[in-house]
């Protein structure tokens, strides 16, 4: 058997893929409104001050502080009511001392004030005259200009997942459009003779396509874009004629090669003639997934996975997550969405091999339990009762019940 | 001043408006392939068993286990090879005893086969005969018909939001389309005289719209639809009319009040006059958000947030999420994304008021350390630079550096 010659770990197999190239990505410019959950493609940079005006935090009286020093319940401060800040418009008046103007929430500042004293320290008395019962410091109660963003400043990294706030940010800038990575699209082909598509009726020893859409809604899931080539009878010609499409109309192709061993090694085979460097990695130490195969066609990714539908998924997850990542330009993220908990009973596993299973949580008084879904590799409703996954290192035989483990979570 | 006579806490701001009605979903039929992140209308029960057929999980050779009993290195068990069994079709011949067929990984077995010896554990012969060097018991290697899932079972229950494994195992029992709730739809207002929409320039005193878009986009995020209805001035006659269409046109509403108490106050007498019950809660004891109120129309649900960008995307988060969720028939979900971390210092705040503080997340070692960004309430850019948010409880005068606190991440 060809195959497995040299099992590499499944960090190395990513470093392996990484070192080769770095990912080349496209930009495209689409409306701010419409880029959430997009990668952006550049640092955006802020044209202008926000607040472009000094603004009122609370409801209450725009003045000079050093009117309102010294002032206190018993003994107020008496100051001129000069008029009152509309929304949406600039004060029509200076303030001079001893005055005062009425200014709501996110109002503008007159000029001359230099702070705000807040409606329920004061009393507006008859004849336009306002008591103070509060002392207030210089800029109390104002937001400055440029104090959430000076003009000029980076307001969003290049690589960053846009997210509600930063849409509202970039929108309060006035930026309506920006230049944001184009989705990567990946190709995907399912290759077995018993595989069929999943709106015909299996005959005996067929089963329906499960590979290509777990992918395709993980790569959705992901931001990139799924393209389907549907399901591939088991042999070279057929084969190598499809990953030729594939690969001319796409970034990166996915397989998921038939069951046995003769048709993972026909996928190397294939991938190895499609363009240069070939197969980097035939073979990782993990469990499921150990047939995982990564190829570079020039700068096109090439993945080949196990048929196993569960296999296929789990080291979707683990190994192709990464991947389709840095082919997003996303920056690596401080935090992976894992859950610390404990096992709730042994794991045996060999040395030499990560593992990793999947588990379901369960919050017992706010301390997660992880609790193992043991079953046959192959069963992918077990896939759809767990929370995620965990690992069991290389380096261990196994984790006894109670250790502490990290969830990684779908 | 008429507002906030009764602060009620979040938690009962939400019991109060779930316990008055129970929400309405409406559902519609789409195909499982189109389904990720769509959430099933009802229990989905299995029409057939999964597998249909019982296949091996290893390339190797089907067989009477009883006939590998005793089977060893030194000593093993001849059989003779009847055959193959090719990848999607059904065995055409039987075993007989001592007979054994080649299998490949998803293959089906012959009629009289009770388990798989796996390749490594053989050794072919001339002649058509095949050495065995172990024993396997019955159903090694072999997963028996029904195992995944058995027809009749529920395979996902009803208010399961779909991810990629869901999505597959449906196709793998040919399940192609399936009952889903319908997205609900929010209108979405923004109130205000000074605000403007975002590829405006801004005025002295003006400032561009954020909440219609973060609003829209955590609306979006979640799954359900936001149907925009612009920036309305804040009088109530134009409030009055648009809030009347956007409650005829959508299944809900939220309004983001002008910035000012009585344009608070204006929002809720609205509320109550489009309907009954009307406002169920009208001021909330939390930072920010105080002004926060939840009102019903009917069945309709109604939510005032504070005008302020920052409070009103914290509340989105906190109390808008859960009410998006439940009238997406959302089953509660044992897992909130939470990670558990250290306070970087102090954090002072007021006892009886929950506060939710934004935080950076910083991992040392694999512990995380929430480092919280302070800043005055309205500047979006904080919040875009935060990872989650963290609780300071309501019967606590603050958390100290170091405390153990839980960020439930964005």
């Amino acid at each position: 058997m060809p195959e497995f010659l040299s099992l590499v770990s499944p960090e190395a197999a990513l470093s392996l893929l990484f070192s080769h190239i770095e990912p080349i990505l496209s930009n495209e410019e689409i409306a701010t409104e419409e880029a959430l959950g997009r990668i952006t493609a550049e640092d955006i940079i802020s044209p202008q001050d926000l607040p472009e005006f000094r603004r009122s935090t609370v409801d209450g009286y725009a003045l000079k502080a050093g009117d309102s020093h010294g002032a206190s319940e018993s003994l107020p401060a008496y100051l001129k009511l000069s008029g009152e800040v509309l929304m949406g418009a600039g004060p029509e008046f200076d303030l001079v001392s001893k005055e005062c103007a009425l200014i709501h929430t996110g109002g503008m500042l007159p000029e001359n004030a230099t702070a705000v004293v807040m409606l329920e320290d004061t009393q507006a008395l008859e004849a336009g005259e306002v008591e103070i019962f509060r002392s207030v410091a210089e800029g109390e109660n104002v937001i400055e200009i440029g104090e959430d963003v000076r003009k000029g400043g980076i307001v969003i990294n290049r690589g960053t997942r846009l997210r509600p706030a930063d849409i509202g940010g970039l929108l309060a800038l006035g930026i309506t459009k920006i230049n944001t990575v184009t989705p990567p699209k990946f190709g995907i082909i399912s290759s077995g003779d018993e595989v069929i598509p999943p709106d015909q009726k299996p005959k005996p020893g067929e089963v329906r396509d499960i590979n290509s859409y777990t992918l395709g809604a993980l790569i959705s899931e992901l931001g990139a874009e799924a393209i389907h080539y549907g399901i591939i009878p088991d042999n070279r010609e057929d084969l190598r004629k499809i990953f030729k499409i594939g690969l001319g109309e796409c970034d990166h192709l996915i397989v998921t090669a038939g069951s046995s061993a003769s048709s993972r090694d026909l996928t190397a085979d294939i991938m190895n003639e499609l363009g240069d460097p070939g197969v980097l990695v035939h073979g990782v130490s993990i469990k499921p997934g150990k047939p995982t195969i990564f190829a570079l066609a020039g700068p096109k990714v090439m993945i080949g996975l196990p048929g196993n539908p569960v296999s296929a998924l789990v080291i979707a997850y683990i190994l192709v997550k990464p991947i389709i990542q840095a082919y997003q330009g996303l920056e690596k993220r401080k935090i992976s969405p894992s859950i610390p908990a404990k096992l709730t009973m042994n794991v045996p596993s060999l040395a030499g091999r990560e593992d990793w299973i999947p588990v379901s949580l369960i919050n017992e008084k706010g301390i997660f339990k992880a609790e193992p879904i043991f079953g046959r590799s192959n069963l992918i409703f077990l896939l759809a009762k767990a929370d995620g996954l965990v690992k069991i290192p290389s380096a261990t035989t196994g984790l006894e019940a109670g250790a502490a483990v990290s969830v990684r979570l779908f």
